[in-house]
């Protein structure tokens, strides 16, 4: 069963319930699909209007590229409680002999290596997403402005939601060059996405506000 | 149809769309409501755990009173598009006479005002809930840290792209008496919602890095 395939309540009420997964992992790719669908919406709303003609080509530009990274980002989605259930699994596996204990301990710490590969995944796609959106302010059909605003913000979401969820698993890992390597990629990451969303939600607050 | 009966690739296809209904109104209601239904998951993975045995009580109490308002706001999510769709049905009454010129202007309004009456609904919804989220900082169950960090980035980025959606509606509104009203009505909630939610993010990631 896929999660994109549950309704948007069903979704919703998996997530309220006892089960540990889907947590905060998928739900941080899903905001980042739905911030890539808004950006798509508006890029689409731009096309085809006499009064924005001349943004008409970049715009069409936007909404493949836009379609694409959400098609990734409902992807990691699914692959994000994957990964969970594998450690998940693996915490499950004996712990009688030297011999199980340490053949546990080497899955939990691949698993938990997965769980930080797709969050990052996410980070990464965001970025991406959040550059195009921001590559939309000054040339797109301005009646949307709120909801380019509301996919920066799902953006921004997004990309903070993964980082807590890389962050929570590279604290587990032995592996500490791994980690390392995690953390820093994350940390760049953030320093480009979020001065570049906040910068983005403040334009359109001030369009919206005239 | 409503859309949380879509599936979730649906509701992101029909975003991503050229249909401008659903756009970033029923998108920040639905973050609000994935945003309170992670933190009934949270109350939920609190309870029945030897180690946080003494705060049982509080998380019961949060889960089911945040399950409230998950259904409250994917309720409130279907009625923003309705809300959208008025207006938009009122842009198409006819504008022949003086008389068909008004009732149109006058039914333009009142929807408008719909579309202003929803967001701040999911404004106070969201509100609400982060400070639900907050009162389990310090007594929750930490190995779900990450996921009570979405949950209050999710409430975060619902009140604020719902706050966008009231304001780009009361910049139509004629009756500015009814729009000074809503917009000092919304400032008092981000005043609240906006610096709580920080703080428990600031907490949580505090908690996380250890």
């Amino acid at each position: 069963m896929k999660l994109a395939d549950l309704t948007v309540r069903e979704f919703a009420d998996l997530v309220a319930s006892d089960a540990p997964a889907p947590g905060g992992g998928s739900v941080a790719a899903y905001y980042g699909g739905v911030g890539a669908a808004l950006t798509a919406m508006v890029a689409c709303l731009t096309q085809g209007r006499k009064k924005y003609a001349e943004f008409a080509g970049h715009a069409a530009e936007v909404e493949a590229k836009a379609k694409a990274l959400q098609a990734k980002l409902l992807d990691v989605m699914d692959r994000d409680t994957d990964a969970f259930n594998v450690v998940s699994d693996a915490f499950g596996m004996p712990k009688e002999t030297v011999e199980q204990k340490a053949a546990r301990s080497a899955a939990i710490q691949e698993g938990l290596k997965g769980c930080t590969r797709t969050p990052m995944e996410m980070m990464e796609l965001c970025d991406e997403t959040v550059t195009l959106a921001a590559s939309l302010i000054g040339r797109f059909n301005e009646t949307s402005a709120s909801d380019l605003g509301v996919a920066v913000l799902s953006l921004k979401a997004g990309i903070q939601g993964a980082w807590l969820n890389v962050l929570i698993n590279i604290g587990s890992l032995k592996d500490r060059e791994f980690a390392e390597e995690y953390r820093k990629r994350g940390e760049a990451l953030l320093a480009h996405a979020l001065p570049l969303a906040d910068e983005c939600y403040a334009e359109i607050l001030t369009l919206i506000e005239g």
